[in-house]
């Protein structure tokens, strides 16, 4: 690979302002946040701005089966397309950048090539992904697992949202199911782009603009049951007591003491608890919680795994076990790409720091297919999932001037 | 106070059978057990049935103006009322012996006096209170609350089930709303008993059969909450993080230490914890827990207290408050009368010891007006507020002749 031309382009602060603003009213909560639920009224909304805009810049737009958007703007020659994109869901009570940003930036640096008919070889090509969240349709990032051949596509149609209705018939109604033959594939795509929020706290801390992401990192997601005896609180001894929730107490700080000794990129989390019967009267006899741990590097991975076979199989008199919920590889993404980032953040002035991404995007499936990587800008405060989710214009520029130079210099290869 | 006559009376083990038979069919779950809330169409059943069988024994039955029944058989003279009794209500899914139990072991009293023509100088009444479990009205023991004078009359009226309903709108439609002057009163009433399952595993350990109460433990219960801040699981640094649910198993693990140092009939239980969000992948931010604790020396519930006090006000960086959401002193039954009892269950030779009721009674409201006492019989396993919990029918006959054989004592009184 060579990359001869240097010059920077720029995209548009304004219009990035105007789109951020634009996307913002879909699925507005009035309180600063959105719920776009995957193929709600919302999501729809959103989808219809989306091809208005590029549309109106002439691109021909496509969707495949699985409801993924395809805006291509043709290339001076009949080459493989180069993609760029996200996802326009949210969770509920989500914020304004999370899989959006990745959308706009594409749609801006798209829409600075057309407007200032920059000459490229290839096809580009603005995608959005159906469905990344899983909010309302388990489980995430389903399309692209769709098109990648890890999810089976029957079993997809038939999930179904808390209302009852199955994402086969959100599609159907949504007008957006398209040609299983209009898929990103590696034979008509050369590489893929996804700009996203970091979703964390590091870039904000360590003062850098850009996030070369480098890959994902491996997780493993446990699930530990402490089994006890129910009994009144008020007549049962504390030495003839089985309490599930102590016991489960004793396993997270026991999980916490002995994760901490490993190596110190490590996150891990006990996130979710479920006691029963949970009322104060009653001493609890049932008590599960969730251990989620990632690291990019299988050997940590394995140390945790490690950990947790050894956790004792009785804690405060209370039967304990546990079962792998999921787990997923380390992901690495094209060291071109990685580098082609690298550079051009340089080439802007602009601090950048490689990284992993922990948490799970429909890149890391495209990964296995194509040449594919990511960029991260910063999240003010590490917010994400949540309403006050924010990244500065400025950040959101410097990510769509990277992402633009990067497409531009993929052309040249 | 003298007690002459010391021969024996005894129920009548079949009809105990009976009772418990018929009565376990109102509100049956199918499961063993029973759904019988208060004022429910099953609690009005056993009302219903209550009723059918106190009158045919020649009983008059009134009910006071919060629903609470009195089934009365006359005495030879004019003198205050000696009652019995419990409430017939029930938690969802629960037992066929909680409260029930109470009423049926007093019924089968009233039905041997009567059949046997016992003579008794004061009247006998035979009681229901409405709505003790507070399982569809809140709070529990509602009535004796508010016949004590410890509840506001109008704001139980409009406490509402989930539904919506009102336990007012329900006691109208019940039809067993009757004349606040029926209500049972230090005037008309020389002493109540009630006769209940230990619900809880001692009496079994002990090997006991009876249940000497002396009173119900003083009690106190409070909220811990736990402030961190939310992130996603995969981004956060370990070192960054504000882990509530860390802190909460943490501030757990101090009080069950700490506590531990105190007087070993302390019971107390970390019952309930809410933690939110709740969500595998992200760091919890807000985590409450209740504790709740017993004993009947108030100077170990002011030790309870103080050391509630000490906890750290920082636990795993994250910040660390509690709150009392309620306290009950001690309450002392009446010596005489727990006298009467612990001598009875020795004249028919059945194993006994005394102890403090750890659960809330009706009692405990009424012995602020009157002489009043409990009897406990065993539960086994402890079991208790599930379709499980059970009295072994031996059991029940010989509660049931303690109670008979007091009643009998304090009416020569």
């Amino acid at each position: 690979m060579e990359v001869k031309d240097m010059k920077k382009v720029s995209c548009d602060k304004e219009r990035m302002e105007d789109k951020i603003t634009t996307f913002s009213k879909f699925g507005a909560t009035g309180h600063g946040g959105i719920t776009r639920l995957s193929l709600s009224e919302a999501a729809l909304q959103a989808r219809a701005e989306f091809t208005k805009r590029m549309k109106s810049l002439g691109a021909d737009i496509v969707t495949d089966d699985m409801g993924n958007m395809y805006a291509t703007f043709k290339g001076l020659e009949d080459l493989p397309h180069i993609a760029m994109g996200s996802h326009c869901d949210s969770v509920v009570q989500g914020g304004n950048y999370d899989g959006i940003l990745g959308v706009m930036t594409a749609m801006e640096a798209a829409e600075t090539i057309a407007r200032e008919n920059i000459p490229h070889r290839h096809p580009i090509t603005v995608m959005i992904w159906t469905n990344e969240e899983g909010a309302r349709f388990d489980p995430a990032m389903m399309s692209s697992g769709v098109v990648t051949g890890k999810f089976d596509k029957e079993k997809m149609l038939a999930s179904k949202d808390p209302e009852g209705v199955t994402f086969g018939e959100a599609l159907d109604a949504s007008g957006y199911k398209g040609d299983e033959k209009k898929r990103i594939n590696p034979k008509d795509y050369m590489a893929l782009l996804e700009l996203h929020i970091e979703q964390g706290p590091v870039l904000e801390a360590a003062k850098k603009d850009i996030g070369v992401v480098e890959g994902v990192v491996g997780m493993v997601n446990y699930e530990f049951e402490f089994i006890g005896q129910a009994g009144h609180a008020g007549t049962v001894p504390q030495k003839l007591r089985k309490d599930a929730l102590l016991a489960a107490s004793e396993g997270i700080l026991y999980l916490h003491k002995e994760l901490d000794k490993l190596d110190g990129k490590l996150v891990y989390t006990t996130g979710r608890i479920n006691c029963s019967p949970n009322v104060h009267t009653i001493i609890p006899d049932d008590v599960k919680f969730t251990l989620d741990a990632r690291h990019q590097d299988p050997k940590v991975v394995q140390q945790v795994v490690d950990i947790i076979k050894n956790i004792p199989s009785e804690l405060a008199s209370c039967k304990v076990s546990y079962e792998e919920l999921w787990a997923r590889k380390t992901v690495s993404f094209n060291k071109e790409l990685v580098n082609l980032v690298e550079k051009n953040a340089n080439l802007y002035g602009y601090s950048n720091m490689r990284m992993y991404s922990g948490p799970g995007h429909d890149s890391q499936f495209a990964a296995d297919m194509l040449p594919v990587t990511m960029i991260f800008v910063p999240s003010i405060g590490g917010h994400s999932h949540c309403e006050i989710e924010k990244t500065p214009l400025d950040n959101c520029v410097k990510g769509a001037n990277v992402l633009l130079q990067t497409i531009l210099d993929i052309d040249k290869m």
